[in-house]
């Protein structure tokens, strides 16, 4: 039994710190709303973000940030990634020991391309990071909230930490893998929402599965070709953080990025989308640095750059999807089988 | 415009013909049975397999198979796999000119092994079969119907007849790629509707997204795993044949694999469920040559093995997926990162 702060109780973090109560944690969970804190205390529910679920003994939530941080060996960061360095900087200024972060926050920073690990380890002293690590793979937070089966991957580049994590989160319905490539993790559960956006256009737009499934199978290319440039093992794109996630995300009613999206192709403008949702949808904030990294690493991505175009330069959703399947090489393998054999050489 | 024989009047060759005729081809839609051929010919549908789809100028069907090759230079074969001997071997009677033949047909035989295009040059005389093309993807035919925006792929080891099949098929609606890898195709497509069973086995069981992005996720590497160690090129099984195919199947209420799966999850037997959908299953004979693959070349896989449990040892949906989730290596690529070095090297 462990002390571990959850920052955060929106869905993933409250759904994360489920998780770890069932495995008999004493979980803290920091919400920055006073009457969200005191609703899960007092009446053991989260209803606006996992409405139905009776949260477990073993939870406790805070509005207090110092409270939360009482004695945690480990910190779970589950805020929104825009909300990251805000976050951190309270909580530098709160923590005495040294801790494990695990971040699971699916995001790159606009202008300063930073991933979610480097913000923390510009953010977090040396001598309190003790070790950092991201959780993350195909994961609605309603699921796992319900114990349906899931599979994640908790990567870290030292291997002791991701396998501590491992064994603080894993039980019978919720299994973890590792994976020591933080890079290609992070890359690929930043870059899904991106596709999923564009796969929400697409059903909106009253196309089929056909051709979301070979958005979805061009986006994977067009994510992995950047994730390796930017060091990432290609191979970690086939896997839960990378296809997974990706598949989850463009397919399932839970996902808001893709609900954004699918509001975009019936003709809703930004603006309207994102008043409606009621919460962060990462994606639109995720394309605007993709297309910033496609032109610094020089990476070709068509889908990011068709969605960039609409989401901030007015195009119709309708003329970038047509566009996306009107162009494209007509030998389908060839900057897959370039990237690989540059890497594994 | 070109005459162009249709071997097969079932969802997928009549919707490939509907894009022949749009193309301007002269297409000869051959059926083994006399009333659809006279449906398609007098009431211009094929109300069994595309209901309300009214088919286009051009297309005219037989139930004569010598009047069907009349002059043909290219053959699409789509017919069951388990009737392609039978079928080929009238053919091979009446067959005067050498052809190219397509064949869109996704199986592996049990016991022989065969892939496809091997049954085909078996049955074939090399005279007569001038050059051997696959075309697979994720096209559920209905979309093609509707001209959903779709994307396939042509293979070939014959580059130049790969790149004359897709100029014939190519349109706006739906949209061709090269791919030498004959065999990565031809296992993709064999393969993925094994893991379609299983998905819908896991959505029949009320289990959610996340346990079936996991199950593809892990089914593609199991896939990728055979199909590399039989000579296909890894990265095949991240394209439009591989992960593409796999996620239309898996995903889409469309897919006759899936919906068998769900009614077995559901509690059907598999008699019970092979009767009440009235169109071949090509997954449960797949799966019978999956189990026979991963013995002869000594490949791990775990979801092919438990699928053959469930339909031919009695084994209940439940305990088998549940065996899956439980199972398996805690560092997730550890399989994939051999097969590619191995073949990189």
């Amino acid at each position: 039994m462990e002390k571990i702060a959850v920052l955060g109780a929106g869905s993933w973090g409250t759904a994360l710190a489920l998780v770890l109560a069932d495995n008999g944690h004493d979980v803290r969970l920091w919400s920055h709303r006073q009457e969200l804190a005191n609703e899960i205390n007092t009446q053991k529910q989260n209803s606006k973000y996992l409405p139905d679920i009776i949260l477990p003994e073993g939870i406790t939530a805070y509005h207090n940030l110092q409270s939360a941080l009482v004695d945690a060996r480990t910190i779970v960061v589950a805020v929104p990634s825009k909300a990251i360095r805000e976050v951190l900087a309270n909580v530098r200024e709160l923590m005495k020991q040294p801790v494990t972060m695990v971040h699971v926050c699916k995001g790159i920073e606009p202008d300063s391309l930073k991933r979610v690990s480097e913000i923390i380890s510009e953010e977090m002293p040396a001598e309190i990071l003790k070790d950092l690590v991201v959780l993350s793979g195909p994961s609605h937070a309603e699921e796992v909230s319900l114990r349906h089966p899931t599979t994640v991957t908790s990567s870290s580049n030292n291997v002791q930490a991701a396998e501590r994590v491992q064994e603080l989160f894993m039980n019978q319905h919720f299994r973890v893998y590792t994976n020591p490539d933080m890079i290609g993790v992070e890359i690929g559960g930043a870059l899904k929402n991106v596709i999923a956006l564009a796969a929400g256009i697409t059903d909106g737009l009253g196309y089929g599965d056909n051709a979301k499934a070979a958005l979805i199978t061009r986006g994977l290319a067009e994510i992995a070709r950047l994730g390796s440039v930017m060091g990432g093992n290609p191979l970690t794109f086939s896997g839960l953080t990378g296809i997974g996630d990706l598949i989850v995300t463009c397919t399932s009613v839970h996902s808001r990025n893709w609900r954004a999206g699918n509001m975009l192709g019936k003709g809703h403008d930004l603006n309207e989308v994102l008043n409606s949702m009621g919460m962060v949808v990462e994606g639109v904030r995720t394309t605007k640095a993709a297309h910033q990294l496609a032109e610094k690493y020089q990476v070709n991505m068509p889908i990011a750059e068709a969605l960039y175009n609409v989401l901030f330069n007015g195009h119709s959703p309708k003329e970038a999807v047509d566009s996306l399947m009107g162009r494209g090489r007509t030998h389908e393998m060839e900057d897959l089988v370039n990237i690989m054999e540059n890497r594994l050489q």
